[in-house]
């Protein structure tokens, strides 16, 4: 299979993507050299994933049905603002550690958003900087500076010293706060979820009765059937 | 039925009415015959929403009812402030789109709720910037400045670099807030749902024992009847 | 029964007693003999809310019970920061309204909850105004703005454009807070339990077959019964 | 037991280290004299934590498991920032006053989250002070503007008429912008369950129904045991 075989190559390549994408704007006196490097394997990287993408596409049975549940990727690929959301192929990664982990249903969800959150965090404070750094009065200049807006807006705590001004810097906030009300909608059921289920753990007792009575109604049915046959053996 | 026949044309009307509210205030320098063809658009569109309202009550059976459960309707008429909440009839356009591409009800709320949520972050952001444009000191001037406002304030960021001075500025911004804690319930609960689900299907395997032990039940049982009739045929 | 007759004389004690409480905040210019009379009526409505709350002690069979179960009824008396508090007594009679509009548990608590909101958010303003108009550099000078930051907090917004700087005010914008999480939650929880069983309904069929299947089993014994009565009959 | 016989001594210790790393902070005049003891008492916990964390260490019989589930309590001797939340001791203890009221699995979340989130707060007030106050820029210069920064945050307000700007005061603070998402989820989800709870109560009758129908069942069967019975006799 084209997928198992690739994840973990594409995986690689995803991280050197982030290290080409993070280093020129962590560094804004990096030379012109270093920075042809970096785009050069920026556009590497980004060949690579269209190429998966394509190679994907081909081989999978229902055409519609890929273009359909894949909409993400496509976009992934064909927007640069969407660039640094290539990265959540590491996301994706967690998914491989997981599989041998072993871990129930929301230990899963709890490990995959934790990873996810982090990685936006990351990548939002680059794409902001990046955004920002040539506007005068932007009052996002270094790289943590940019963390720290980005850790307030996914919290939606906003306490508004730092906000981007340019368009693109806006754009990235939107989706940190889309982010944020999916983190704190994550958290939030994967607690309800697990307090529901203790809760309904004690009362179970009452259900284990039914149970029970249901197990006693068959031996009943069982001894009733023995004195039948006998009853009858008997009339022989 | 008028509520199925007009569906269709009403939301014509609606995205009609959206034209004729949106454009003046996204073009302030619009001509005053431009102005006067959009304010009588809104009219008509007025005329209109207040024409079927009509109808409805008069062709519903038990009116006080009707007049209970449809307040909102009555209230985005009747208040000039509410105008652009009339546009809510193209999130119940959702429901047509909806009714044949059979979603399942989680997908169903979901899609109501980000198809209501965009549409109300772009009326609000329309309203506001209607409201305090024509005030000195007002930070929110222009349509981008209003629409980043209005998503920081619907996620609940808050960062105040915008906010509003004016006190229709104000009421939209506490309309805004409200939809925002209404977001965030529809986000977790729609989470929380699907969570609580799958984990109760992993424990279903316990159940499904039960339902097979009366299965059994119900198998020994007609068992224990063909021997009776049987004891039954051979007395005679 | 005290408590019973009492409900509605106290009710109305309250209202005046927002009255009183409330005149002399939004009309800084009221001369000293309204002054006096609204500082009288405020005293009044006090004593009934202490004799109620003493004549309650004294007819309760468990007066340790009593106190434990009634610290906020105390503590509203005897604080006097507290005294907005009193006005929770308006939201107890939602209880009554209610009783007769004979709601489902989940339209109650969205009644309470609004009711309640509505009154912490209008008490809160006031309150905050109170405390905040003798110092000279706060933000919160006149009743629109303190209403304003009221409702930017217990949403969870915070702007930043108003706070207050007291301590009082902020003891204020800290009950504010934990009301607005308590408000959060509520919303999330009821809509979240709605889905829940919207989603058990649709699964609710699975059930009806076993329930189908019970009473198919009765069916079979009460049948197995008769042709066992028949049998005897016909032995005799 | 080592752990059972420390339970109190350490309380005792981590009140003790609460003190003395509270009291430099809250009285910066204090002489030189007292913050050398304050220092020492902090240094004398810190060697009883450790040695405590070493004993429970040698003592467990599987020390990879023990490892692995107590690593918070490694980096909270190890981190010199993580220096407060060696406090959460103090939240341990709720535990033990909780074992002799009995209270309920939801009653019980409660206590534990309200006393987390009162002494984060009241650490983290401290923590950023100390960390802010050398900065002559900072906003945070007295505990109770570092209280209220604190309860700003954790409750996701963020007004943002106080933040740190310390890189120690962000840390800081993005603990309690976690710590706040958590809370949220906590008050949510444990409201959430209750009504889960409650509207099950109501809908509960159908499933008496059915347990009564197994009884019915039951009856029926001993009933026919004995006709059969009778039966028999008659036949001898």
């Amino acid at each position: 299979m084209w997928e198992k075989r690739m994840e973990w190559p594409l995986t690689g390549v995803a991280v050197l993507f982030l290290g080409a994408y993070a280093w020129p704007i962590l560094q804004p006196s990096l030379g012109s050299t270093g920075r042809v490097w970096c785009e050069v394997v920026t556009w590497l990287a980004w060949g690579l994933f269209a190429l998966d993408y394509v190679v994907r596409l081909v081989q999978s049975p229902d055409k519609p049905r890929f273009l359909r549940r894949h909409v993400l990727d496509l976009l992934v690929i064909v927007l640069p603002l969407l660039r640094p959301l290539r990265l959540l192929r590491l996301v994706a990664m967690l998914n491989v550690l997981n599989r041998t982990a072993a871990l129930a249903l929301r230990g899963r969800v709890v490990v995959y958003f934790v990873g996810a959150t982090v990685l936006i965090v990351f990548c939002a404070a680059l794409a902001v900087l990046e955004a920002e750094r040539p506007i005068e009065e932007a009052g996002i200049r270094n790289f943590p500076d940019a963390l720290w807006w980005a850790v307030t807006t996914i919290t939606t705590v906003g306490y508004g010293d730092r906000y981007p001004v340019s368009g693109t810097g806006r754009l990235i906030a939107v989706g940190l706060m889309v982010a944020g009300i999916a983190l704190l909608g994550v958290v939030t059921a994967t607690f309800a979820s697990w307090l529901v289920r203790r809760v309904e753990e004690v009362e179970a007792t009452s259900q284990t009765v039914t149970r029970a009575q249901i197990a006693e109604l068959s031996r009943e049915i069982a001894e009733l059937r023995a004195a039948l046959a006998a009853s009858e053996r008997k009339d022989l």
